[in-house]
């Protein structure tokens, strides 16, 4: 049975002058036509840009390069669901007869949309402001924990975290080619992961330089495609 | 030579209360470590959300996934490349000196990374309001011309103008199986693009109705992926 949206708002903090956006938030497109698929657009990139401004302020000496693992670390579907699932939205969500059989109501996808949805109904109902305050509240423990120690490692380990946070298989590297006399040589590595068809290349003195070389690429790679 | 700054703020109608912003965000990486790089992971946040919440007022009857098709096509680096151009950013960049031989003023990345600074060094001189209305302005043109009727295109057609909008390669259609009786058959096929490494597949009761799923499919798998 699903739980009055009140309780929910409450357990959240929030207060609602238009209850209605805050219902429209929790309502999942298989439970009809006002669903909160425009919301969840809106929400995502107000996350985003707050979420960048509180980094940007706090690592005043941070690379961009840093800033933008540090975001995909904090806003991703698994740490997004992970939110809404400390806050029960499960037991809210409007979902079709369909998702309700099969479980939507634990799909991560779901439950991290529901939470941009929110955020876009509170932008709606109480400006820009008003999410900011929220979404810091939100992230409080999360943005706590974060220091640049964890995002000044090595790039094959930031590479294989950063597939971790988005649950996919971890990279992949093939030694390519050895050239060169013997203590001189050098090895050409290519590093694959599931998200992207290019492949980077590395090469280095050691096979494990090599390997190194291509995961920073690799970083690049995402960074470049906005991943 | 390189032209002074102001003269560029005042052609794009902006006044900075602290001219330095303006001047690290007309700085390329290449030209010493006080650059853009994090003036434009800032200001590309910003340019998200806002163009996010233009689209999501202008078209309110629109979908989700027309919303983030029509913002991909307003914000990539060949259209904000164009904007960047028109205003003739290339004669106010600092490059260093690998990047000014080699042409980096009319680099597409290097221009549109420059215009999201601005954005970014904006909104630290005068705040989130300042941003919408300059960004409202500078986009002005192509908003108008924004009609949704370009965006109810079948998927194939929206799909490869996605792909030209990034520069990339058009998408590949192949055949994967038939099956069924005659009059009765069942096409399967596959689409790829150069962005990702997952193939979509569709299926239908003719060869063009299996590509146009799997377009479909191809579509919804982009935009999960933020892209």
């Amino acid at each position: 049975m699903i739980r009055e949206p009140k309780i929910l708002s409450r357990n959240l903090g929030l207060t609602f002058n238009n209850p209605e956006l805050f219902s429209t938030a929790l309502t999942h497109r298989s439970a009809g036509a006002k669903n909160n698929e425009r919301l969840e657009f809106l929400g995502d990139s107000i996350l985003g840009f707050v979420i960048a401004e509180i980094l940007y302020e706090k690592f005043s000496e941070a690379p961009e390069g840093v800033l933008s693992r540090l975001r995909a670390n904090l806003v991703n579907q698994a740490s997004l669901a992970e939110l809404a699932r400390a806050h029960r939205f499960g037991d809210y969500l409007l979902l079709g007869s369909g998702e309700l059989k099969s479980g939507g109501f634990r799909r991560e996808s779901i439950l991290s949309d529901a939470l941009e949805a929110v955020i876009g109904a509170l932008f709606l109902d109480q400006g820009i402001e008003a999410c900011k305050q929220w979404i810091r509240h939100l992230f409080q423990e999360k943005l706590q924990a974060l220091t640049l120690d964890n995002w000044q490692k090595d790039p094959k380990t930031q590479l294989q975290e950063l597939m971790q946070s988005k649950r996919v298989e971890l990279p992949e590297y093939t030694l390519l080619t050895m050239s060169g006399l013997p203590h001189q040589q050098t090895f050409k590595v290519k590093c694959t992961i599931p998200l992207l068809k290019d492949a980077s290349i590395g090469t280095g003195v050691s096979r494990k330089r090599a390997e190194q070389a291509a995961a920073e690429k690799m970083l690049q790679l995402l960074e470049n495609k906005g991943q």
